[in-house]
């Protein structure tokens, strides 16, 4: 088998820096954890606690944290620092070698969703964000890793896109009608959700949005690890 | 424009888990690194190695610490805790949106290979591992981001590949060969470049072997952000 990820994202119109930070780190076992927090409000202020929660994360899963811990430690982090007056939400996705699984960790009040055997569900149990008080538990899913599996996690830019509208995105009904196509790579669900939502929001996205697709497909040729990263960048 | 990075990496034949590490982390101040370190030796002993010099980088340049000074006291870290007698190389290649640069940090025998305006170069000066002493220096340069700039930094199972059958690989050589091609993306001249190491390795690489390959591209397309991960498995 072979776990392939893909990632998109955007910043709100007009704002230079995304209030969003992801990033993927090996885990000490074996494997690798995907952390996406998003900051409460946009541009740099944002950032700076988004960023600061991943880094908190990325730290303890270094030393061999569980996911869930992780993420209460950085809620209370969180919460010491700025007096529960910043909230800031928090996913994590991880492929455990060890035990074969995915390990999804939720704290945010996007849904997860997750494809399988041609049935989509959303993991929308209430899931506070972190930092808002002193006993945020992380929504904890544990999934095996077999073929055909497909995780979609998002940031709520993608959630409020076309609300300023009135006609809000429906996630869910979106990856039902891309899974019915032929075998949809990550990156084309990925790249075909925040298309969506930008058309929603006429072009000008009201938030920042990041997407994260994971897929479990048979192995495909060589045993490379491979890792691709593009950056627009607006160098003169 | 737009940077494209891509990475491809293999295990040492029959070994389970590389003692390369390479993580790709955003910058405070804009833009983002890639950090990869080779510890000595091959396996678990040399991955704890390796994850902890790119733990240490990653950690300061989040702080702002510039790459120079992460890159000399992760060495200082590793020769304290291991009594100099571990050494570990570390490439640290940062997109700077600041500076609008590409700032190359090295201290790996290994050399760097840039190609610009069809002329390949090769940064091979001197340039000592981690750990080995208490004086230990990168070696570092700054490139203008310009369209075309194609950059290829690599572990050492690179160079050695072919050794034992007492047919080298001469990666600047390859780089030629491709570069006069018709614009070949950056994950197609990392593939290459490591399918050609395993073939003279006789398709069982004689170390771990990572490559990395950053180019300048016009810009195509939308503004989107992208990433994309591809993780082998064999769980059952």
């Amino acid at each position: 088998m072979e776990i392939q990820i893909a990632v998109a994202k955007v910043n709100k119109y007009a704002v230079s820096e995304s209030g969003d930070t992801l990033e993927v780190v090996e885990r000490p076992n074996g494997g690798l954890s995907v952390v996406l927090a998003d900051g409460q409000t946009s541009g740099p202020g944002a950032k700076a606690v988004s960023l600061m929660v991943v880094r908190k994360v990325i730290g303890l899963l270094a030393e061999g944290v569980r996911d869930g811990a992780a993420a209460r430690a950085a809620s209370d982090a969180l919460f010491t620092e700025k007096k529960g007056k910043v909230s800031c939400t928090l996913n994590i996705v991880s492929v455990d070698l060890h035990s074969g699984t995915i390990v999804l960790t939720r704290n945010n009040p996007a849904p997860i969703i997750v494809g399988q055997e041609g049935v989509i569900n959303c993991l929308q149990a209430e899931s506070s964000p972190l930092g808002v008080s002193r006993s945020v538990r992380p929504a904890i899913s544990e999934i095996v890793v077999q073929t055909g599996l497909t995780i979609v996690v998002y940031t709520d830019g993608l959630v409020h896109a076309g609300k300023r509208r009135g006609a809000p995105m429906d996630v869910c009904t979106a990856m039902e009608a891309m899974l019915e196509e032929q075998e949809p790579s990550p990156q084309e669900i990925a790249d075909s959700l925040l298309s969506h939502a930008i058309r929603l929001d006429e072009g000008r996205p009201g938030d920042d949005i990041s997407v994260v697709v994971l897929r479990v497909h048979p192995r495909q040729g060589d045993n490379f690890r491979r890792m691709t990263v593009r950056l627009p960048i607006s160098v003169a």
